[in-house]
């Protein structure tokens, strides 16, 4: 504990906003259905999404001291991303700690933990994707650090993994991985535009993908 | 398992929407109190509110394939209604399903389980009531069943049973049931205008329904 | 059980609405971060805000007898506050009772149970925050009391006490430290709004607090 | 409401009692895999299991009249389940009612709300299953109905069913299905001895089950 | 913050031991169904039972520094109450605590967070009841207060205040009304001793208490 | 996905056990305060405790095909270790995978879902820390991986690393660290011993570890 780490590699910065454009649920589908953070994490308000690169932040409970040396490691596109080493709700973050984060270009916030000041963050247009919202202040007593290694809301997360995050959740891509799943990410929309149209068409899933005779083989009975 | 029922009774079409336009808490009550889905079922965007029909499908946890056998059983005015046979968070329904579903007059979606496309559905105008907002993907490997009786959010569906959804969640109301409710819900809407108006102009709940000397029988003191 | 206490003392008027202007989050912060009601306590619609003077109404679970005779005990600048003697999300209070409740003056619902006729509050501008939206009826059968100590959602509330709520969710100001602590509140507003400028300039809080130096000597490492 | 069923069909009585010796997992198999009740149903003490013809009684929530007039229909060899209308952790059912119960030969109770005075129960061997343990009290003021269709713990339970409940949690099996799910939890119990046997001898699932073939042909890699 | 309070009051310990061996659900409807602490707070080990004067500690998230300040506030017959300022589940308490405790006379401790060391704790027959079992330490930097006003897992409690806990959880009176709860607590044994040989004996409740008529009264029907 | 790792590293079976008597909570403290998994994950009966090395199950949701190869990877002295790529409460696992892995030596479960066979497991003397008790039975249709790195209940663990389980829950030690982390927990445990003798002779904390001198500096007040 007790460390920030300065250089980290992050993911081309063209591949992680294209990501973010994916959305989450096509690029965890990409990459193998993995990568979701839990369910809880939902956006403070609806309609946001970005692809951003994490700047990891490994914090004790209810005590934000690191955050603001973690704003200071921060480039435009990145995303803090906060995880407490023990469960807790406090609101380890609001709007004067947002606008110094969007000073910076700082995209949002992952927080595996609570947020404040809703109505001021959602004014700034500064996303955040929380566990809960909770105005519980925090103090700074102890140390934690800056870009290592952390899991958060049940992912496992390294400095400069690219977050992806819309209203359908939180999506972690390896950096290493970014331009691989980017593709496969690209090739499922376009492959996904032709099914939408054909079934807004009328056509059925069971006909265009097959279905109705596997699950005859299967022993699906129509009654 | 493994069955797809194709035909199913529906109450009349016209009390169905009738039923809809009562809302949640109205159609529970003129019921006698019964019919709510779990609170946890709630809207992926506010201020939808339908009536409809349902189309129950019985699933696996985390398999999505009886939906797509689904849809083809649906027809203008239903509403499909998802329950796993195990709790389960997975997404087992999007933008594409949404869109064949809507194709075929699907009013909606009612899942105890996972959504995904949030956003896409929203500006699809197609609203869902679910457990939990959660893009993982599902399988393609087992069978499940369309139009058999399941419990969904500890409550007990039939199949063509009606649907009521809105801002305060899910009701279902018996199909034989149905005419004899939505009565009861539209009598007890024209009683409520009334009381509304005296309300409003400062008439106390006390007074008008005659509460004061009730609570003081039963013993209340204002001191 | 049973009383209904009709003359409490509640704090100076402008006093209550100042520190409703002020918010959650800087009025828990200055009163020495306490008074937080549990973070499922989460407003039935975004933006609203109110500072009022609490009615407190203690409930038999399942049972809104009491807050018809509490109503009564309202006036302009007030919100009703609901506690149930034992868990329960039933929905004691709707379109109705908020119809009630406005044309007294009644600024808003803290209830820690469920709420039901959510569009319709929505509508009418009445804000609610609740631990559950659900439609399910309840009865008129025991007495409760209007006017005395209650815990809320993990809170201590006597009448009269001061209630912020907005979108950071609910706070609870003694109503003999009101004045207090709304001094405190708008200094610390004073002074935010000087750190925000820095911040946004692109000043580090890391420098603007001198943490740098401080972290040092903790013994956090850059590496 | 407001109705008790006085002559229920129950199974065979030693159909039922042979269910409960087959315990909660071996016959949710035997049935295919469905009838088990929500996970949080937890037993007060560990090692009780039963198997019992279920007398239903749909509450009201916190209010337990009805669990008197159930008693009276119970006969030897049948278990309580208590179903509240809406969600519920208040203690229904004490020592006094188990004394009045076992008198009766009832087995054990099944309850989706609160359960208390669980020293006492242990001491008279009384099981019970129940979603909390809680002391809160509860009134007798209103109707509800015994031996009627009921939803418990995410389950549709009929009077007469079949309840078996060990240290697994609880499971219900359809009455007109009894025999017919015995035979088949009998038939996999005498298969599951030789396969143990084999088991504790070395042998590999994976050579016992053939499943090296089949997962190498589904492209599993061993590296 | 930050003040121990050396001298309170205490109910007088024959009557606080009386309490205990009533039990939380006699001691609980003793005083009109009041006083319980949320159904989360279980005991470590089965058949544990104590009654005992509440010694507070009011302690930020994670931080156990003044439980040690508390410790030597202790005598005979008191029990421990931790309750921390914000949601956390962090084990404030293990062995050596106990040990120090246990040799002031201290009965056992309540904790609304985590608590570790339970084989040990339990081996030393030093009972303890918590919201979570949870190795995590905590850490000493801030300070809390000994014997204030605090609010328990939804309870309101104040040093000295009787803590009545057993298998069926936890129950707080007020010291001032101690005596008076006793009187009531113990009448209410006495005449449950009666009922209870009745009901053994095969009499019904419905019978023995009358409910047959006024259940009819109210529209009840046998069919 | 889809793979078997046949050779991993394990850390000194010696220091591996030795780890397993110091217990969860010492160890913890032992290596910084890290390594917990979340505190939902407990013990199937009360008593157990093992260090044993991880041998890793990434399963799909309600598939427990994986759980076979797996047991084939053990040796003596392993845990088998299953985390689910989606939330999940089913019962991967019950007596007859118990029999075979106590066949090969394997020392317990830790598992991310469910667990059934209880009853059973306890006799034989198979301990498993899980999230669930549930009989909900799996199926064997996709392929997941053995001996990869996993995230279990919020917290990474590599194959090969070290569990310690026990009544306090379970903790996770890189396996590289294995050996330094057992000396600080053994000198903790040394040095607790003597700390355990004072209290117990009636020496406070406070004074033992010079704490009154610091509060006193921090402000606290004595009144």
């Amino acid at each position: 504990m007790g460390v920030v780490v300065q250089n980290i590699q992050r993911a081309d910065k063209e591949v992680v906003e294209a990501l973010g454009k994916c959305g989450v649920a096509t690029v965890h589908e990409a990459q193998g259905r993995k990568g979701l953070l839990a369910s809880y994490m939902r956006p403070i308000y609806p309609g946001a999404r970005i692809g951003a690169s994490a700047v990891t932040i490994s914090v004790p409970p209810g005590d934000n001291y690191m955050v603001h040396a973690a704003i200071e490691q921060c480039q435009d596109g990145d995303v803090l991303l906060i995880a407490p080493t023990s469960p807790c709700e406090d609101g380890y973050f609001g709007d004067l700690l947002a606008t110094s984060a969007q000073a910076r270009g700082v995209k949002g916030l992952i927080i595996d933990a609570g947020i404040r000041d809703v109505r001021d963050l959602t004014e700034m247009n500064f996303p955040v994707w929380a566990k809960r919202i909770f105005a519980q202040g925090t103090i700074k007593a102890s140390l934690g650090s800056v870009n290592v290694d952390v899991v958060c809301a049940n992912a496992f997360i390294q400095p400069g993994d690219v977050i992806v995050a819309d209203d359908d959740g939180v999506c972690v891509v390896r950096k290493d991985e970014a331009e691989e799943v980017l593709k496969k990410a690209q090739a499922r929309e376009a492959n996904e535009e032709e099914k939408r149209q054909k079934l807004a068409d009328g056509v059925l899933g069971l006909d265009m993908y097959g279905f109705r005779q596997k699950l005859t083989d299967m022993g699906l009975k129509w009654v």
